[in-house]
C-alpha cells in the first residue's frame, strides 16, 4: 500500500504508468467530456471550489476527475465499492498526468474491507467539500450520519444512480437531506444509455471473464425489468441465450413479454436457471430457498448497486465448503449436493469482474456529473438560494450532450423549418 | 349506401354477419376489457350518459363501444379516418349483437371525401354528447370550432395519439380547452404498448398487404423514432431488413444508432432507400425533392395519425401519370423516369390497408379508455369541478391494467415482502 | 367458370387486368429472371419443346411461365395445390400480355377439389411435354401412375421442393424413375434463400392476414427446424414472438436451442403454445391428443407442402361444431369446451391466405428452374444421354446467379489477386 | 522456464494449482466428452498407441488430452498458435491431476517465437507418434516436411479447422498425402457449433478484454461470411453493433444482406468501420491501403486461424510509432497522423485475449476428435487399409454426439411412428 497523508491512499504507484494509458484509452473514446473539458479548462468556473467525490475509480472516472481538475476544481476522491478500484488507474491518478506527483488527493484501492471502504469517504470528507459527487449516496449519507456539520459548507452534490436517487427522494420527503442533490441518474442521457446500453454490454463482459461460459442455448435469469435489467436481458438474447425474466411490476413484466422474454416468479425461474443476474436495487432478490433449489452448476450474479441483491449469508449457512475456482468466481458446494458459483462476491459484476461501462456511454453520463456541478457553482455564484431537495438537470442538456455525441460519431440529423414548428403546435388543422 | 336518418349510415347492412363474426374474433382477444365489461354491466356506471366517439372503426372499437354499451351508456360514433373504417364492423355495429337492429347510432364507411367525413362527426355532435372520445382530436376540434355551444354540456373527453394529445396540450396551454380531456395517450399500459407494440406490427402487416415485398435485405427507412418509430424500426430489423432512421431529435437519435439502426437526414435517406415509413406526426416529411432523388421503385407509406407526412401534392406535380397497380397501392412515375409506389394514399398504412393494432394491444388502450370516462362520470357525480385541462390516469390504474392481462395470459410475478418494502426506502443503510 | 377446351379453364377472364398489373408488379421485383428474359428471348433456346408445369399459379410463377414463353417454349401448366392459384393471375396468363388471347394453355383455380385439381394436371399432360416442371411432384408421380407412356417422350423434369426431391430420389433409388430431374431445390440459390427467407416472411404474412393477432409475447410453436422452420422460427421470433421448437433430429434441436429457441416434444408445446406452424414435410405432426390439450384459442396452421401434417380428420372427430370466423380461418370448438382455429384448412398458410414467397426470393428459385430446363434442352441436344436419376445444377451457377442479384441490387464485392488465390490452397506456408 | 527433457516445457509449473482449477471448471461444462472418458476409460481403447496433438493449449483441450490419456493413450502435445497457450493449464497438464508429476508431454508457453513455436512440434514428432492430431495443420506439415520417415509409423491424423482441411485436401489431390486424416472440422456437430456459435461468441470476448469498447452503434466490418464470420456478425448484431460485410462469394454476401448486414468491398468499409474483424482463411485481407484510409481510432483483429489476414508488415511500413497501449492493444500512429489499434498482433484475437471457444461447443469439437482417433485405431486393428486421403466422421455420429449433448441438457425430443417412418420415402401418396 502506498499512503501519503492529505494525498493518497492506493495499492501501488508502480502501476501508474499502465494506469495512465489505460486513461488515455479511455480519453479517446469520451469526446464529449473531452470536448467540455476544453471549453472550460479555459474559463476555469470551478477555480476555488473543492469536490469531493465518491464513484467507482475506473479510467472513465479518472477522466471525469482530471477534467474536473483541470477546470479549476480542487478533487478529492474515493470508490463508491470495495471491488471496483482499477488499482492502475489509482495510482496514475496520485501521480498525476505527468506522473510527478501533482495528482489529485485519492484514497481507494481493489479489496477493501468495510472499514477501510468508510476511512477513505472521510478522509474526502476532512477537506471540506464544497459540492459532494455520488454514485450510490455512501458519501452523503456519511455527511449526514457522521459529518452534518460539514454540510453547512456544502453548496450541493449529485448522484449517479437509481438506487441512490430513490433513497435521497425518500430523505428529501422526509425533510432530512441537508442540501440540494442534481439527480444525475435521471438525464435522459445517463438513464436511458447508461443504464441501458451500458449496464447490457458491461454485465455480460464480467459474467464472461469471470466464467467464459457459452451464453447461447443458456436460460438465462434476468431479476428486474428496469433500465438495467432491460439492458442485460437486451445484449444476453442478442447473444444467443434463452431470457427469463423476473419482476414485481405488472407493466414491466408485460413490456419483458413482449419483448420476447418469458416471465415468471423467481421461484419457478430458479429451478431452470443456468444463469442469474438481479438488476433490482432490491434486497434478497435471490433467497436461500433459491439456491437450494437451482440446477448443479448454476452462475449467480448480481449488477445492481449494492451487494444485497443476493443472500450470501443464507448461501453460506446451505454450502458445506466453498472454493474460488476461478478469479471472481466462487465454487458453493450445498448440502444437497449441488454446486452454484456466485460471482464477484454478489457486487456489481461488471465493475468487478470486468471494467464497468464502456467510455463511450460514460462520456455522457459523465458530461451530465460536470454539468450538475456547473449549475450548483453557477446559482450559488448567481446568490440562488436551492431548497434541500433533489433536483433535475434541464432537458435541453441532454439535447445538447447528444448533439455533441453525434457530431463526434460524425452522424447528422434533420431540423425542422419554420413551418414545420408552427404546424407542431397548430389545432386548427384537421384531418 | 344504407342510411337511416338519427340511426345509421354504412356502406352495407348486408355485411354485418361477417362484421360481427369478425368482433366475436376480437372479442376472443380482448380478456381485460372483456373483464371490465362483466364487471361493469352489473353496476350500469354510463346509465344516462351519452358518449360520443370518434375512433377507426375496427373491430376492436366495436368491442370498447359495446362495452360502453353494456355498461348503460347511449353511444354514437363516426371513423376517424376516411380509410379506416371496416365495412362489415361498421354494419354489425348498426345492427347490434342479435342483428335485430338494438345497435349504435353510427356513421361510417370506407373511402370518406371530407366533406363525409365531417358530416358523420357532425351527426354525432348532434346527439348532444355527455363525453367525447379521439383518437387525432378530430372530434373534440370539431365541438370547439363548430358547435361550441355544446361544449356547456360536456363533461370531459379522451383522446388516444400522441399527436392529439399534443396539440390538446397547446390549446389548454392557450386557455382555448373548452372541458377537461383524459389523456389516454399518455397512460403507460397505452404508450408503451400500443404504440411500440401494436404500431411495429400493423405496420409491417399493412406493407406486406399492399405490396407483398420481401422486407429482409431492404434498406427500410423509419422517419421518426418515437414510440412509434421504435416499434416499426424494431420489427422491420426483426423481418432482417437494414433500418436507416431519421430523426429531429438528437437523444432519440442516439438511440436508434445504439440500437443498432444507421442515422442519417432524410436528403441522403432518400437515395439508398427501399421502403420508407413516416411516423413523426409533423407535415412534409418526405417532400418533393426527397422523391425525385429516390430509387426506381421505391415504396413510401405513413403509419402516423394524418395524411401530412407524405406531401403527394408535391408528388402530384412531378409525376406524369399514376395508377393503381394494386390495392392500396399506387404506382407514380415522375419525370424523371423513375417509378415510386405510395401506399394508403399516404394514410396510416397499418390501418388503411391492414387492420390496424392487434387486438390484444387494443386491449389494454381501450380499457384505458373506459376507465377514462368512467373517471370522469364519477368525479362529476362527486361534484368535481374539473379544469380546463389535459388530465392524466392515475398510475395504479396501469399497474392494475397490465396485472388483469398478465393473469389472463397466466402469467405470474413475484411481490415484495414487508421488510423488502420498508428496505425500498431506506436511506439509512449503506455498501 | 371460364372455359376453353385445349386453352384455358380458369376461375373468371375479366380479372385479367388486375392480374396483369400483379404480374407486371412482380417482374419489377425478379431482376435476376427479367435479365434471363431479355438474354434468351434473342435465342430462343426453347423452340420446338413443351414445357409442362404443376406449380403454384401466382404473380411470380406468370413471370417465370411467360419468360418460358418468350424464348421460344410452349407452355401448359397447372396449380400444384387446391388454394394456391390466383385467379386474376391465372386470368391474365390465359389471354396473354396484351390480354388478347395470346396466352398460356392454363388450368387452375382457387378452391379446387381432389378431382378438378388431377383433372387439370391431366389436361397439361395431354399436350405430350418435353420437359416437366414440378413443385411437390404431382406432375411427375401423375405422369408415372396414369400416363407412363408419355414419359418416353419426356427429355427430363425439375422439382422445386425439399419434400418432392426426397420422395424422387427414393423413386430413382428404387430404380422407378422414367427420366431424369433436375433437383432445383438443392440449389443453394434456392434451398438457402427461398426456403429460408421466402417461407419465414410469407408465413408470418400469412398467419396475420388469416388471424391479425399479435405476435409478440406469443408462445409460437415450429414443427421443424429444417430450413423453412429455421426461417418461421427466426422470424417470429423477430417480430417479439417466444419460439418453442420440436424436433426428431438432434442436430436441428440443438441448433434451435443455440439460437435462443426453446426445445420440447409436441407433447408438451401443445400445452403451451398459443400459435403452431408445421414445417416438416412428415403427416400427423400435429395429431388428435395435440388438439385436446391445446390452450383456448390457439391458432394452428401449416407451411409444408402437403396437406398431411395437421391430422383434421382427427380434429374434426373431437370436435363438436365448426364454422368459419374469417377468411381462411375456421374455429373448432372441441368436446372439452375449448375452440382451436386452424388456417388454410393445414394447407400452406403462407399461398393460401397470403400471395405466397415474395417475388425477390421467388426471382432466384425461377432463375435456377430456368437454368435447370436450358440444362436439359442442351444436354439433349448435345446428345447426351442422362440417366433416370435426380441431378443437382451446377455450384457456379448459384454464383452466377447470386452475383446478378448482388448487381441489380446494387451491390459490389470483392475479388482475390492471384496471389491470394495460389495461396487458398498453398500447403506448403506454416503458422 | 520449466523444463524437463522428455516431459515437458511451460513456462511455470507453480501455475499448476490455478491451471487445474480451470480445467475442473471446463470438465463440468463438457458433459459429452466426460461421458465418452467415463465409458472408455473402462475399454481402454488407445492402450498402447501414442496420440500426438498440436492443439491450442486450453482448459478444454486439457479436457480432451487427459481424456485420451484416460482411454489408454501415451500423449505428447505442443500448442498450435504462439499466443493461445494458457500457461496454468500447461503447467497442470504438466503435473497431472494429482500433481504429482504423471502428466503428459507437453511442450508450450505463451509467447512463442517461431524457432520456439517448431521446437515444440518437433519434440512431439520424436515420439514417433501412431496418430497425430491438428488444429491448422503445423503438425502434419511438419511430419511431411522435416520428418517424412515418421509418417511410415503413422496410422492417421486429424484435423480441427476449416482452413487445415482446406489444404489437406489440396495436398491429398496432388498426392502428397502421406497418411488418412479425419476432417473432424466437416463433422455438422464441429463446424455448424463451434464455428458458428463458438467464433461468434469467443471472438467479441477477445475484442472486448482488450478494448472495452461499446459495441452498441459501432460500425462493426466481418471480412467474410462463412461459419466463422456469419456467428461473429450475428452475434456483434445481438450487441447492437451496425454490422458491414465484406466477401469474394456471391452466395455468401447474398446471405449477408438478407440477414439485415450490409455488403460492401474492403476499400469502402475501410473508411467507414470502426471495428474490424477478418475471419476468412486468406492472406492479406485487411492491407496498407485500407489502413491508410481508416478513421482515427479504428480498432482491428483477425479470428481465422493463421495470422496472415491482417498486413502488419504494410502497417509497420506506415506507422511513425507504436505502443502497446493495454493488453493484447497495440496503438500504431501512422504518417497522416490517425491512429489505428491492433489486437493480439493479428493472431486469433479469440484465443490471444479472452479464452478461445466457450467449454459448452469444445464439448462437442472434442468429442468428435476423440472418435476420429477411436475410429483409426479400429479401421487399423481390423486390418483396414485407409487410403492417403481426407476422411468424413460418418453422419450418424452427429447425431449421437447432439443427442447426448441434448440429454444433458435437459431436452428431449420427437421421434418418429413406423407409419411416420414409412411416409417420409413414400412416393405413392399425392397432393
Amino acid at each position: 500500500m502506498d499512503h501519503k497523508e492529505g494525498q493518497y491512499k492506493v495499492a501501488d504507484l508502480s502501476l501508474a504508468e499502465e494506469g495512465r494509458k489505460r486513461i488515455e484509452w479511455a480519453e479517446s473514446r469520451m469526446p464529449v467530456l473531452m470536448k467540455l473539458r476544453e471549453e472550460y479548462s479555459q474559463s476555469q468556473p470551478f477555480a476555488g471550489y473543492k469536490i469531493t467525490g465518491c464513484l467507482h475509480v475506473t479510467k472513465e472516472t479518472a477522466v471525469l476527475i482530471e477534467t474536473l481538475k483541470a477546470c479549476g476544481a480542487e478533487v478529492a476522491w474515493s470508490g463508491c465499492n470495495p471491488l471496483s478500484t482499477n488499482d492502475s488507474v489509482a495510482a496514475a491518478l496520485a501521480l498525476g498526468p505527468n506522473g510527478d506527483g501533482d495528482g489529485v488527493e485519492i484514497y481507494a484501492w481493489y479489496g477493501q474491507d468495510t472499514e477501510a471502504f468508510y476511512w477513505c469517504i472521510d478522509r474526502t470528507i476532512d477537506t471540506t467539500p464544497s459540492t459532494t459527487l455520488d454514485d450510490g449516496a455512501d458519501l452523503i449519507f456519511r455527511v449526514h450520519s457522521q459529518f452534518p456539520e460539514k454540510a453547512q459548507d456544502i453548496i450541493g452534490g449529485s448522484e449517479e444512480t437509481t438506487t441512490g436517487v430513490h433513497r435521497l427522494r425518500a430523505m428529501a420527503e422526509d425533510g432530512k437531506l441537508l442540501y440540494p442533490v442534481y439527480a444525475v441518474n435521471d438525464a435522459e442521457t445517463k438513464w436511458d444509455f447508461d443504464n441501458v446500453y451500458g449496464t447490457g454490454q458491461s454485465t455480460l463482459d464480467g459474467i464472461l471473464r469471470a466464467s467464459s461460459v457459452l451464453l447461447a442455448g443458456k436460460n438465462f435469469v434476468v431479476a428486474g425489468y428496469g433500465h438495467c435489467g432491460r439492458g442485460v436481458a437486451m445484449r444476453a438474447k442478442g447473444m444467443g441465450a434463452n431470457v427469463i425474466v423476473t419482476e414485481i411490476k405488472a407493466t414491466a413484466a408485460l413490456k419483458a413479454t413482449l419483448d420476447g422474454m418469458r416471465v415468471m416468479p423467481m421461484e419457478e425461474a430458479a429451478k431452470v436457471g443456468d444463469i442469474f443476474v438481479t438488476a433490482t436495487g432490491m434486497k434478497d432478490v435471490v433467497r436461500g430457498e433459491h439456491f437450494v433449489s437451482m440446477k448443479e452448476g448454476a452462475i449467480v450474479c448480481n449488477t445492481g448497486h449494492y451487494d444485497v441483491e443476493l443472500d450470501l449469508v443464507a448461501l453460506n449457512d446451505i454450502a458445506v465448503s466453498k472454493r474460488t475456482i476461478r478469479e471472481d468466481n466462487v465454487e458453493y458446494t450445498m448440502d444437497n449436493g449441488r454446486k452454484v458459483y456466485v460471482l464477484a462476491d454478489g457486487r456489481l459484476v461488471n465493475l468487478a469482474a470486468a471494467e464497468g461501462h464502456p467510455s463511450e456511454v460514460m462520456d455522457m453520463s459523465f458530461a451530465n456529473q460536470l454539468q450538475a456541478h456547473l449549475a450548483l457553482i453557477r446559482r450559488h455564484e448567481a446568490g440562488e438560494d436551492l431548497p434541500n431537495t433533489v433536483l433535475d438537470l434541464p432537458e435541453e442538456l441532454d439535447q445538447e450532450i447528444a448533439g455533441i455525441k453525434l457530431e463526434t460519431m460524425g452522424l447528422a440529423i434533420d431540423t425542422l423549418s419554420d413551418e414545420q414548428v408552427a404546424y407542431a403546435t397548430d389545432y386548427s388543422a384537421g384531418t
